[in-house]
């Protein structure tokens, strides 16, 4: 059989329907976006000094596949500071990617091979799916259900184990629901892995965005996790750095310096640059990333009391973490139909909860990384307009 | 079975010798390397500039996974000027990539399925056979020969080809024979896509570095290729951009939009700094080109002749592009041998040649992107120490 144009992996992925809503908000510039999970913050200024350093003094040539070892270094201090995950060797247990995007691939291509099955949370991130399915494995969904904040229930995951499973994708605070997982429940899945020797792919995408009482705990803290955790670090969110495409995951040093050898048939390394600029993020941006926190928590009670007016939707649990709310649609519509609605009625640009999988049908991810003035505006225009 | 703390996919790749040999050449300051394939010149001038303007202007936040439109329109105006390929939409028909390390990996991943044949270089870059094999597909690989300078014989081509066959990876000028490809065999590959219905993946990130008579062919300029041509191209040599980790692939719209659209389970697009930078590059630093051009080529001559007087070392055709020579051992050495010798005795550091492959035995690879002094001193070096 010769080329058809495309491989089967990519031809059978999901398609999505956002790009072409996305599109429809483009096309009115009135439309106020709570669509993207995107700080609107800039990057600190010192983040920004450290890049503008760097490519004066040339940093602009190659960085070794692992990352370079004064980011890798600064790396193990800030986990032991702010995760309490104790690195013995920075440089086989660390590796630095680009965003984190390319360590929840490299983690997928290091741990499942054909038809092996790894657990994945629905609703979840969009890319875990599709990730694992890429690579001709299967991704099996365990449910979270807004009844009780989208918490996790170790007894569905174990229902869920099968002799083929090979880890657990776990996020918190998660993207889509906002939830931050309860340390309890960490520690149920913690067990549940050593008892079924699987590993556990721990997403912290958002590790500094918790309010309220809210603390972020990191699974691979725990005692006696070291070869159990793969755990995934994102420059992103906490220091509002997407556009340095900087990421890091820490894990068992089997997995991760394997990692560090294969990067080479991905991207090699991440940015030179971003990498030098990404120290003085860890080392020096403490205060930045509390104040912006301040902000998306000023933000987020704002929203959650706002959509206690707007009748088609509702929060059963508010919640805690991440720049997210995902409110039920409480009208009827389709997580589709009333994101449509919502563009069209309110000029305002949600993404569709079905997006992040089957179980977010029903909802409407809002992302509030959006200015206070039109948060208040958006607000204003689903209570008048949505029902 | 329960995760084994990696993946057969992965525990399978090629172990490589070379990241020993380098250890070996770290531990003395006095090692001359000749090993590493990195340009030794800092970014261009206008290049950090345009860096820093973009990070002064806040160009921190994400990219669309297709790359910056910008960015996109400059690539589609310099394919045009300098490969003589004509784009009707840069937006579909282009891809921005983390290096051109990426933009390998996702078009072996939008062309090849479980089991399904990729025709590969023998010798040839390094990452093309595991990529392959990364996601359980099969790199079948074309021997090249130093006799006639590695030229592609279309006829071995032909006799590989099997139903299962998807596409063949093409790679001029070489890494690491150096080999520019001619046009006639080009055009003799082109037809055979052509008749056998298979895809031609075209490495040029080379396209720069070509000397004396040869000049640069891209195979994607010949008529009614569009459907049967994706050309990767990369930032990091001709600009002297690696840490950037900027690339790009251009070709059928079908493969390439899909590609832009499963960006988003990769890196989701190279760093955003970067690509503006990049656009500088693109239309500001022709010169900067040509005089690391000519710097380069300088450099070819000098150690074209030095070798004449190395012993242990032969070149039987004096490759005419990028920055490699790739002589035989002549003295019984294997190539991992030869490339201890050299580090032992001469103090010079090489790649060695089975690393590229089955058919780069016998061989051992030479940058000359090293300062003329050094090269001078490793030259004078390997004739004294080298038999």
């Amino acid at each position: 059989m010769a080329f058809s144009g495309l491989s089967k992996r990519i031809r059978e992925l999901p398609k999505s329907n956002f790009p072409a809503i996305i599109r429809m908000a483009e096309e009115d510039k009135s439309i106020i976006s709570l669509g993207i999970g995107e700080p609107d913050f800039p990057a600190p200024k010192a983040v920004k000094q450290a890049l503008k350093n760097a490519v004066d003094k040339n940093f602009t040539h190659y960085s070794p596949t692992a990352g370079r070892h004064e980011l890798l270094e600064a790396i193990a201090k800030k986990l032991k500071r702010e995760n309490k995950i104790k690195i013995d060797d920075p440089h086989r247990q660390i590796i630095a990617t680009s965003g984190s995007s390319e360590a929840i691939m490299m983690a997928i291509m290091g741990i499942v091979d054909i038809g092996e099955e790894l657990l994945v949370p629905n609703p979840g991130f969009v890319t875990y799916r599709p990730t694992v399915e890429l690579i001709d494995a299967v991704p099996v969904s365990y449910n979270l259900s807004s009844e009780d904040g989208f918490q996790i229930h170790v007894e569905d995951i174990e229902r869920l184990c099968t002799p083929k499973t090979q880890g657990i994708i776990v996020n918190t605070p998660s993207n889509p629901t906002g939830t931050v997982l309860k340390k309890k429940v960490l520690e149920e899945i913690a067990d549940l892995a050593i008892e079924k020797n699987i590993i556990i792919v721990s997403d912290e995408a958002y590790e500094h965005l918790v309010y309220d009482k809210a603390r972020h705990f990191s699974i691979g803290s725990l005692n006696g996790m070291e070869e159990h955790v793969l755990s995934l670090f994102s420059f992103s969110k906490s220091y509002a750095m997407p556009g340095f495409r900087l990421g890091y995951a820490v894990g068992p040093e089997k997995l991760v310096n394997a990692m560090q050898q294969f990067h080479l048939y991905t991207t090699l390394s991440p940015n030179t640059m971003s990498q030098i600029a990404g120290i003085t993020a860890l080392e020096k941006c403490g205060r930045d990333v509390e104040k912006m926190r301040l902000e998306y928590n000023r933000r987020r009670k704002f929203l959650l009391k706002g959509l206690q007016g707007v009748q088609g939707l509702e929060i059963e649990v508010a919640p805690e973490g991440a720049f997210y709310l995902f409110p039920r649609v409480t009208n009827g519509m389709t997580s589709e139909q009333a994101s449509k609605a919502l563009i069209k009625d309110a000029k305002v640009l949600t993404a569709p909860g079905n997006e992040f999988g089957t179980k977010g049908e029903g909802f409407v991810r809002m992302s509030y990384a959006t200015a206070m003035p039109k948060l208040k505006e958006a607000v204003e225009r689903m209570q008048e307009n949505f029902k």
